[in-house]
């Protein structure tokens, strides 16, 4: 047994039972029919979720460190045994299972649209099958998040975003990985310590209305909290009333000033945020204090953020949470996994409405002189790109192993410099997108084809 | 460095450091300022998302694992030390830390109603401010995803639903825990192998549309996975054509009844559920395939399975995927985690929107001689309750040591025994609820002492 069975930690030795039963049941058929020749399998997003117009690229170097990493150890081959329905080969097999194939991807950090390959595997069609529901799982959520942290970072205007949704994430995971994907699509940080230490994040965290109500009154709980973070000060000052909380913690300031500190900031965390930052930058202003930042937060999202800055709201920094970690209005994109190409040709789906385009692909796009792009293009892989277009998808992994690893630091920088080069008429908040993605006219002849070809077949 | 930094694994020696940066350094003030008094906190949910009337309680045993294990060790300590911010005394205090507080709580699987305590923790105020992040990101979701299953198993009326929503979830650890919840509010099971092994759930799984067309047609993939399944073979049979794809699940199943086994069933994913469902049903009939069941899935959520068999469709089974994993019409609940009480008495928060109830409280159910409840009481802990009411909230860990450890057997049956009792005229799938939640009237009158006298003392 597991050493933690009421938890359900995840471990290199478990993580490859973190899979859909159907995917073994199935590896397992093509392990006692011989059927282990390669496959080519596609990671699409088949539409854009509402009120998007395009997606960013990441949870890439979890999908590479699971493929590296993912073994089946005796406890994972043993309750695979009692279930009764898998060969003692195929448990065999999975004894020594490594992945072996090859990954190209678009770069996390990169802008991308529905239809556009995010990652195409190439392996032994059993390990490919093995594999599926974990990317899918690590890419779905990393999309969804890095794709609804552009938005709220587009919204601000240059204001820092930071992620605050830890209690409100979908499990340990997910606090963990909201608080990569927002950092990659330009939060300046997250409250997540362990996000901290593991990516090396920023980490940022302020004081709780708890904490103040620990003290006899606000003022007391001001002053305590600045003489312990002389350095790392920002004050909750709505606790009791947000007005009377700005002049306690201007008295405050000026204590610490008297010492030779400096007060950070101060957070508001309900009530009109946009009268009350006003009058709180004022007060705070005349008391001298203007390098004294102002923090907002409490329900926020990027429509509210764009609103309220709109109407005029003072911020230096946005406190965004859970409406940012489950991506409230659209807590999915629907990425998929679609065999396209193997040792016996092109490979399509037909079911209604779930179509695929066969074939190894690459995405080309195409941009104007000023760079901002203009269309994509996706053809098959062999062919060569529109004049002056640039491909999108890079080998990231050969025979099992890792190149071209990016580090966090890339990603973010690819990510703001997409963002600033957006096509101009796409819809940055609400409505969907309308950024044209082409099929080369190799691929759509192939496409068209095969679809023919296919129907005649099995209609 | 941790030993797979890329990836982020929890383990119980950094889970410590899955908290909100504000816990930590709330704590290390109040280290620093002596006040490690004992502290109550309650969690409770503000509100019900729309199209909610009840919640279903959830994840409390991973809180007690969490609450039993939760270690800082020599990594994390670094960690913290490098952010220059805290005191040595506190992280020397980290170095032993144990939670070592009691909890009372609403048992997994009940089913409660906004503002009742969920879960009460009383402890050293320190302690109770390490692990209040971790707690909420825990409950907050659990409950969403118990919640949110228990509306698709009462929509499935008594037809089986299966958690299908790994590729799809907030992450690993979201996979999981979806599987368990969805399981405790009356799932049958889930396609996710590790909850299978990590849990004890039973698990489910059919076949992929590419390995149908990894074959060279529909019949030939039939026949190799009857082969290799004969216990266990559900045939996905819309591929190509589902009526044509039915026709040839029939001619496996003749050859599999020659051989002695019998076609478990055959899955439907897309095009028009009821019509084909019903078309289904009554070619496996004509076959003499009766017991044969129909499992169907596809972009399901509780409204259009109800939606499904309210139009006749015929079926077994129900797999629920995407929308079940991310509750995706309510990806959240506002579970809050509040100061109540404290060596000095009790307390209350006055933000505009953000009101507490004071004190140590239990929650008593009012029933009618059926069972049925008629409402529910929240009162202080040590006021008697209602004639005939039962309380809700039980002792689960004492001075940090696990009471009262229930089962996942418990709880679902505790869940179901919940949702076959539900107050007839509440809402189920559309509406918000209406039940009946009062404050005893000690606690109305302590509540409306508080507010005046903190609205006279800071306003």
């Amino acid at each position: 047994m597991p050493t933690y069975p009421t938890f359900g930690f995840l471990t290199p030795q478990n993580m490859g039972l973190l899979t859909d039963l159907y995917e073994l049941t199935m590896a397992d058929s093509y392990f006692r029919q011989g059927m282990n020749d390669w496959a080519t399998f596609d990671v699409f997003v088949r539409e854009l979720p509402a009120d998007r117009s395009f997606l960013v690229s990441a949870g890439l170097e979890a999908v590479l460190h699971y493929l590296e990493h993912v073994r089946f150890d005796g406890e994972a081959l043993d309750y695979l045994r009692s279930l009764n329905r898998f060969s003692e080969g195929f448990l065999d097999y999975l004894r020594d299972f490594r992945f072996s194939g090859s990954v190209r991807a678009i770069p996390e950090g990169e802008v991308f649209f529905p239809q556009e390959p995010l990652l195409e595997v190439t392996a032994p069609r059993i390990e490919t099958q093995v594999i599926e529901t974990f990317l899918l799982n690590t890419l779905n959520f990393q999309v969804t998040i890095a794709s609804k942290a552009a938005r709220v970072v587009l919204a601000a205007q240059g204001c820092g975003v930071i992620d605050f949704s830890p209690r409100r994430d979908h499990g340990a995971d997910a606090a963990l990985k909201v608080a990569r994907a927002s950092y990659i699509a330009g939060c300046i940080g997250t409250s997540c310590v362990l996000a901290g230490q593991l990516y090396g994040i920023p980490v940022f965290g302020t004081m709780a209305h708890s904490y103040v109500m620990s003290f006899p009154d606000e003022l007391s709980a001001f002053r305590a909290f600045a003489a312990d973070f002389p350095e790392n000060s920002v004050l909750l000052i709505d606790t009791y009333d947000t007005i009377k909380g700005a002049e306690r913690a201007i008295i405050v300031a000026r204590e610490m000033a008297a010492r030779g500190h400096r007060l950070r900031g101060v957070r508001l965390d309900s009530g009109d945020l946009v009268a009350t930052s006003r009058q709180v930058r004022a007060l705070l202003n005349a008391a001298g204090l203007r390098e004294t930042q102002i923090v907002l937060s409490g329900g926020l999202n990027e429509f509210k953020v764009a609103d309220l800055l709109q109407a005029g709201a003072v911020a230096d920094a946005f406190g965004v949470g859970t409406e940012l970690g489950t991506s409230a209005d659209a807590p999915f994109v629907e990425g998929v996994y679609k065999l396209v190409e193997d040792a016996e040709g092109y490979r399509v789906k037909l079911s209604t409405g779930k179509a695929t385009l066969p074939g190894r692909k690459q995405v080309w796009r195409t941009a104007d002189t000023k760079g901002i792009p203009q269309h994509d293009t996706i053809a098959l892989a062999e062919e060569t790109g529109p004049p002056g277009a640039g491909p999108l998808l890079v080998e990231v992994m050969r025979d099992g192993r890792t190149v071209r690893p990016d580090d966090l630091d890339e990603m973010r920088a690819r990510c703001r410099d997409r963002l600033a080069l957006l096509p101009s008429p796409l819809p940055v908040l609400r409505g969907s997108g309308t950024f044209p993605v082409r099929l080369s006219p190799a691929l759509e002849a192939l496409r068209v084809r095969m679809y023919e070809e296919a129907a005649r077949e099995n209609g």
